[in-house]
């Protein structure tokens, strides 16, 4: 902790870039966070032209990523951090691209929106939307630990995406029956497996986002390693 | 290109981990390379032995991904690093997180090796077999435009992928025909679905290395544009 007080006193200018870059990625996470949410909603009520907003707004997405990760770099080659500072901005660079997987996993969300589907699906998609739910929870969460930059939240939270795979797992299973029950509905079906899938993936980029807060606030890599090892790091 | 030599020189040590670096990744890249060969080859023969090597082998591209990660921060801390410097340690730090994934993908694969299948599903591996032999020339093509740093190489890869796209649209029809006429065989062809996605995913992984290549090489972050514009910058 006091390496990071250290150095951001060093330059007042330095402090406000490092402040308006944290900025500007809650900002991309609040982009993205309305993004799944409208994806899904698009997905419950079938309604494609929200559906055609969210795949049309993912370029805005995309946008915030490359400029961000843009003044990431301008930092790093004019102010030269080091110590939290450093970890800070390389935490920054790692979670925009994942926030950034995140909005595609939207614009796949919304793509299965798309497709015109028969009344008897409706029973797949809802269980499909509980599911987003509990990813947008997620999701709104990991950006709260994110801003206060909470590395025991972070682990919790990194804990609890194996609710979400469980939860995953079931709805495939659901989808295999369906499936095998009436042949003819396989590739409607495949449609909603992939949103299924991109629901998931939202659980999995997550879990890289808290890995990255441990990582700044604990000057740990934790990626790849056990839960023990990672309870570890955190309590030290 | 000026900027290249003149940094390279200020220090005979910086340089010398600068390259230390650049082959680490590149033996990296030759072990995920290995991955996916043996993933596809268990598949192809159903080996579950072979594939629960490559299931077995992931952690070690992990601690690759790790390693080579914390050398870029502690030569970003050290060095401060600017221009085409700069670029080349956001380049690896980047090309590091794809490969890692690749290696994810040559898990998934594997997996799907590991289950004991029927012997009338030999065709569907067969066909993804085809595809993944083509993923594995995409992979050596981009570690070799890696090696060289060829952005107009990286550029006429990029494009190519496309190619692959085509190949696994064609192999997702071929697998919901299968599943429509012998609806038994849903769970495992769905297995042998994310085997073919997995393969799918490499090419993209591949796409984004091109990216990186051109970003190091132009100075130009190439991500979500389009071919025209992408060309124009390659052309400068």
């Amino acid at each position: 902790m006091e390496n990071m007080n250290l150095n951001k006193h060093i330059s007042g200018q330095f402090s406000a870039e490092l402040e308006d870059i944290r900025n500007r990625v809650l900002a991309m996470g609040g982009l993205v966070e309305r993004q799944l949410e409208q994806a899904l909603d698009a997905l419950g009520s079938l309604d494609a032209e929200l559906a055609q907003k969210v795949i049309e707004g993912d370029h805005k997405v995309n946008g915030m990523e490359v400029a961000i990760d843009e003044e990431c770099t301008r930092i790093i080659a004019k102010r030269q951090p080091a110590a939290s500072d450093l970890r800070l901005i390389i935490a920054i660079t790692k979670t925009i691209a994942d926030l950034e997987r995140i909005g595609d996993s939207c614009v796949r969300i919304a793509k299965a929106a798309v497709e015109k589907r028969a009344n008897n699906q409706r029973p797949l998609l809802v269980s499909i939307e509980n599911m987003g739910r509990h990813a947008t929870r997620t999701l709104h969460n990991t950006l709260d630990t994110l801003a206060r930059m909470d590395a025991e939240a972070a682990f919790e939270l990194h804990k609890q995406d194996a609710v979400l795979d469980k939860e995953y797992e079931g709805i495939i299973r659901q989808l295999m029956t369906y499936m095998m029950e009436d042949p003819r509905s396989i590739p409607e079906v495949l449609d909603v497996l992939w949103a299924a899938r991109a629901v998931e993936r939202v659980g999995d980029r997550c879990k890289n986002i808290c890995e990255y807060v441990i990582y700044y606030v604990k000057g740990k890599d934790v990626r790849h390693t056990s839960y023990e090892d990672m309870e570890r790091d955190i309590r030290d």
